[in-house]
């Protein structure tokens, strides 16, 4: 019996798409668009339920994905056989087996904190190669994003304690847990459970032990020794039968152990309780974890009560951005740049469906800080000079499909994002609720551009 | 430079766990713990907001995962730099190097309606190789039931019109994509957009195209006329610019079309308007998909309207769950059996942490239909007999670490849910609540052992 396997290699990203990238780019090479060269940009329209800012993430995967994106002969095979795309031509699926990646990337760093409206990834291509990047590029940089963002409010709302993403067993999947787990150490986590973001990311991993753990042995205190004695700085769980029954146990028995964790319950009462428990016998260096659908507004409200917690660990909440699980990012074509007569003609383009206009023409973002705080942040079109004291936040990545930037480490981008963290005015630090307004403008020459547009309508 | 790919093949499932897995299966080595047999269910206590019931979906890959479970020695080399793990000892690490699962899991088919506290997978294995599986096995199977029960409530609302996934964008990354398409299906959408799940599990694929096809062009009907020349029975997007005159203008045109997509603005006014114009011009058989942050409770709107839309297109609504997007399955020890002086002595487990009571012991549930309709359900000891007229939901799929018996293809597994659905009472179709009660007892003996537990403690 085979069963199905729904892992995937970066060899299967190039189906990995939604069909309709496809079928455009076989209606773009019937129709001799192929050389015309497209800019495409993404940018969200709007945060997530009470988020005040975003933290891009996920650009590593998505350089590796689009470096790496070829058509391989069994793709190709499948591609023909669908009804409607068996009429492409077999100069199209020719086209499609020598595909590489020939444009530019610009995008800002992994960790930047961002507004609405302003783009994060700049894709200039030939049409079909820019065109078919734009399903998986969302969904990696839309689900990093989404994470990045969450674990950021909850890293503010614990106040300098350190957080652990614990949400493996409800990330969306397999991938979705690691890819969780990269995401939240940007934000700021100290460290996740997932033993593969150790191994391939180099993480730091956490864990301590299940309910099932202490159950399996005749008591809990027989479970507690064994435990201890392979892993003697480890975190006893204490809440399987009763909580404070269990923490008088530990101090009676005299067993010596790194700290407790509480997963259930009032966890300010049993913390506070615990802590009482713990220093009275002697045990003040013995750590107090909690967990148990934990989010930024339980753990801000635990801690403006100070409860004594050291470590918080967040599964669901974190790894699947619970309060609001979808980062809208889009991937919008904002310029057509074509050769006529050797000279280069650049035509803005621009939607205008009702709630879901865009400025057109390849843009930047030049950002001012003053005394510390971002004072604003200016889109403007890309070759517009730039406002006097601002720093670009768009960088070029890839040129002619070659990496020309380095990319930073993973901790390097956490370090980034914590520093961009403090230059964020104090009001968007709020995790209830979001700012009326962003420090985001338009340049003058974009705001005329888009109302041309309308005008055109 | 190099780019970490963060893809992950079934190789790599052996990491893709909780770290605390592996210590809990290092102190259980260590301690003697390994002959022990182990029984753990899977089960929710709670359904998602609104959910009436939940839709098994996932085994499949679950028991693909458990099969092919190996640790490889890179894996091996990075659980030894581990601090803690580091110290288990060299027996230890050559037992995961010859890991292989060799026990018996019981499952209840994909597609099956279900209730809470109802086990879905039973797990009968010593003991460490039952806790090891507990994160892949709820990632796994929390995902695609979370969607295949949001996909069930959304082709419900839609009273036979296709639905289509659309959500590989905003899914939780691509392998969340291709796990969403594949749930959906089973839920019992027409289809989905993701090509990949089109290549490796035969969902039929649906695309139209992207605002983008249509600004590449100079004119709108340019872009429609290019489109058909491929695709002749394409559907064109006609709400890149004004969704009206786009559509006036295809019957002034002549254009041939399958049909036309809405993605914006009032859908139900725009679908009465389009439907008028196409019918009046004759074009009765172009249909009217729609699409744009549409879920089951706009769907159930515009389908109660009478809204002339032939085909919803579901995105990240679907893909996400958007209102709830955790499926908070759990993993629990039920009973340990072990061998003394040759005979078998079982153990019953139950954890009564607060809020957290599990029933102990291995247990089955029997269904009663009567007039084709879910009379009740009786969770019961594994050993009791069962009640008159019932049927067991859960099934031997792997004994000794085997395959015994035959998955159900992803077409069976849709239609069994097809049929599953039929046999809900009316109130468990209501979306916007959920029912006050479910249809589920326990049996006289299990509520018996709940209680002698409850007393001990």
């Amino acid at each position: 019996m085979s069963l199905t396997d729904l892992n995937m290699s970066v060899l299967d990203a190039a189906l990995a798409t939604d069909f309709y990238e496809l079928t455009m780019a076989a209606a773009y090479f019937r129709s001799r668009q192929s050389d015309r060269i497209a800019v495409f940009e993404t940018f969200i329209r709007k945060l997530p339920r009470n988020r005040s800012y975003m933290v891009a993430a996920g650009l590593e995967q998505v350089l590796h994905y689009i470096t790496n994106l070829r058509f391989n002969d069994d793709q190709i095979s499948y591609l023909r056989s669908i009804d409607g795309l068996s009429d492409a031509g077999d100069d199209f699926f020719e086209y499609l087996r020598n595909f590489r990646f020939t444009g530019d990337v610009w995008a800002v760093a992994e960790g930047t904190v961002l507004f609405p409206n302003e783009p994060y990834i700049r894709v200039e291509a030939p049409l079909i190669e820019a065109q078919i990047l734009e399903t998986y590029l969302l969904s990696m940089m839309n689900f990093q994003s989404l994470i990045a963002t969450k674990a950021s409010r909850i890293v503010n709302s614990a106040r300098g304690r350190d957080v652990v993403e614990f949400g493996s067993r409800r990330a969306h999947g397999p991938q979705a847990a690691i890819l969780a787990a990269r995401a939240s150490y940007i934000g700021g986590c100290t460290g996740t459970s997932n033993a593969l973001a150790g191994r391939r990311l180099g993480i730091p991993v956490f864990g301590t032990m299940a309910h099932s753990f202490v159950m399996n042995y005749d008591t809990e205190i027989k479970a507690f020794q064994e435990f201890l004695k392979i892993f003697p700085k480890g975190f006893l769980l204490v809440d399987t039968y009763d909580t404070l029954e269990a923490v008088d146990m530990i101090v009676e028995e005299k067993i010596q152990t790194g700290g407790i964790r509480l997963d259930s319950g009032d966890l300010y009462d049993l913390s506070v309780k615990s802590r009482h428990i713990l220093d009275k016998a002697g045990y003040k260096q013995a750590k107090i974890m909690a967990s148990g659908d934990l989010n930024e507004y339980i753990i801000e409200d635990l801690v403006h009560k100070d409860a004594p917690i050291d470590i918080f660990g967040v599964g669901t909440e974190l790894a699947t951005s619970r309060d609001d699980p979808a980062m809208n990012g889009v991937y919008k074509l904002v310029a057509i740049k074509s050769r006529e007569n050797d000279k280069m003609r650049v035509l803005y383009k621009m939607k205008t469906s009702p709630g879901k206009k865009t400025y057109p023409g390849p843009k930047q973002v030049y950002r001012i800080v003053r005394d510390n705080v971002i004072f604003s942040d200016i889109v403007a079109l890309e070759n517009e000079p730039a406002s006097t004291g601002s720093t670009a936040l768009l960088h070029k990545y890839l040129e002619q499909g070659k990496i020309i930037r380095k990319i930073p480490s993973l901790q390097e981008s956490r370090e980034f994002h914590r520093q961009q963290v403090k230059l964020l005015p104090p009001k968007f630090m709020t995790i209830t609720s979001t700012v009326e307004s962003f420090p985001v403008a338009f340049s003058a020459r974009l705001e005329r551009l888009a109302q041309e547009f309308k005008r055109k309508q």
